[in-house]
């Protein structure tokens, strides 16, 4: 049914692929369309416990496709009805519950970085051409990156990269933390990384963890955290979860969570601008 | 008069010892309460320049004692009273005006690390087994950590760390700012520091700045910052701290400064969810 | 026209001299008002591109003047009506819309130091005294430096330096953050990074990127981020800078941008106390 991605599942593993490698995976309207519509539907599926993004070829994703020529970031809306449609992505990936890798498996620039940030964990291939170029080409952040980017990486280096528009050295990017690994293979330490979450930890803990943490960002103190684990805590202390946790802890053997994603009560209100607590 | 912990004051350093050696230290609901009371005496003696914690034996605190078994993240409360101890014990920390320095001497998983994460000071016994590993025990974040560990180590790491619940190598720990220091002695380093900080500094400068930080975290503008800051400097201008460190500075000899934290007027409201800027 | 400071506009990139070389360019209220003036008619000149900040001699900055001895700190102001002068310095910096580049020449300590975290980018000379060394002399963090500092390098690495009032070995300051390179020419490296700006990015977009992301650090949720880059955005779409950008990337020759800082509208509200998103 996609034209521009590709998806399979594969033991709780749900890879995402870019799919136009003769242009490098560059970002067209048919591929945002079928991005958004892939995004929404994956909290329904308890088959999928991590989502792993890829890119085919030798390319992550080359950025707006350019083959419009000058017109590519002209738009018919109003001044007022204008959305940046990497900001329509990102507003719909910090929706999804499940952790989402990213396998960053060369070149990423412009929408091809900034899609990643709202991801929970990025892998870079060592030395693959990455950067946020927009002031290169007399526009501005997008994505919502002026929003995600210095939260990764502190205002400094945010503010270094964007005023420059230089392409950043994969092991600078790691050492402030924009990606957490660069690997020869990324799609590999992916599936590894996918492996271990799927393997060792419940479900429940991984949609309510990433949903806290992404929401405490924007929470001035700590007691808003107390609460919204509080309620977690208390729900998750009467269910089987933390009871299989804790007795195969004991017993020292692997641990078999029982409960589904879709178990978890929705501590969250999802809006069209993103996620609050309840 | 406590049973789990045991505290000792010197030349200024109170030590407080995580007192269950036999049992890593794990945490007890008793243990619970004698911190809390703990916690709240130390902000009027002034005898208290600065706060250590450590653990007696080879660990710091292994985490809930889960000797209750399956039952352990059970409760009696009603989902709306119920409150994650781990986070009561977050807020009474985080009202301590005192900086406080942990010496992570050994293992220290779950609330055993959470618990220092509202402490100003973290320092790491090298290779220590160290990790926030809720997922694996089928709960989530507790102590307000899902607050503070982003704001230590930024989003990227803090949603690795809490969704794999791997443990963490020292190494990475220092890399990424969870913790300052890792040391073969977590302790000498800790002492050195206090000392550091009682010889060369003013309690009512420590006190004020370590509350205008962590203040400063839940403002959006840096106006807010400007407003504390020029209130404070205000009247230490016109007080003997300021005076004695401008003329020991002049003079290059030792400074001795003349007032005790308890002179220190309250710049900012402590209420029940926590402290802010009046 | 200036007596403590020296300003030379060359290629585009305004460098700013603080001039008191004798002194260790400590800061003065003569310096603090003639860089006020300074600051507050930058943004209305079109031929600046970048500036650049640095030291006469082999200081930066050696803090405040402590000239007027004991009585350094101390104001005939009311506690209501007191403002500190480094804060002052802060709150206009941050409403400057061109890249300013802080050539850390030698030592910057106190206000030398804090009056850089405004600037977007810090290049420190290897091995120069820096420091946050308010506690040491009995006072506080000034130039809002309580809301800017957590925010360059975390909250741990904040604390501990404020707290004990230390030197920063300039290796530390790079791997935290708080500056981007350490160089033994700091000067020559900043005008390789303004040129750098000046050669490949349109002032337009430096302006617009600049403010949306120290904004940002103020929003709760990235939908803000979403709407302002959107703005932005609709504005560039039927702009010349942004169809030059995207030409002479196709073309695979050098950009020449044509409009200037002037031409962008503002999207962004300056107030007493700073910059808000309109």
């Amino acid at each position: 049914m996609y034209k521009t991605i590709k998806t399979e599942l594969q033991e709780g593993i749900l890879t995402l692929t870019l799919q136009r490698p003769d242009a490098l995976n560059a970002y067209t309207h048919q591929m945002h369309e079928e991005l958004l519509h892939f995004y929404r539907t994956v909290n329904d599926d308890d088959e999928i416990r991590v989502i792993v993004v890829t890119g085919s070829g030798r390319a992550f994703c080359a950025g707006m496709d350019l083959a419009e020529g000058d017109s590519t970031f002209a738009s018919d809306a109003s001044a007022e009805d204008f959305r940046d449609i990497g900001g329509q992505l990102s507003m719909q990936v910090q929706k999804v519950k499940k952790p989402i890798i990213a396998a960053i498996n060369g070149p990423a620039v412009g929408i091809g970085m900034t899609m990643t940030l709202p991801m929970d964990i990025r892998i870079v291939k060592k030395d693959a051409k990455i950067g946020f170029v927009f002031a290169r080409r007399g526009i501005g952040p997008e994505a919502a990156s002026g929003w995600f980017l210095p939260r990764l990486v502190g205002i400094g280096k945010a503010l270094e990269w964007t005023l420059t528009g230089r392409y950043i050295p994969t092991a600078e990017a790691v050492a402030t933390g924009l990606v957490q690994y660069e690997e020869e293979e990324p799609l590999t330490k992916a599936y590894e990384i996918a492996r271990e979450i799927i393997q060792h930890t419940a479900a429940t803990s991984n949609q309510f963890t990433k949903q806290l943490l992404w929401n405490m960002l924007g929470e001035d103190h700590p007691y808003a955290s107390h609460l919204a684990e509080s309620k977690f805590l208390h729900w998750a202390g009467q269910n089987a979860d933390a009871q299989e946790g804790v007795q195969s802890f004991i017993e020292k053997r692997p641990v078999k969570f029982p409960l589904k994603a879709s178990d978890l009560p929705d501590f969250f209100n999802t809006h069209d601008e993103g996620v609050t607590v309840k």
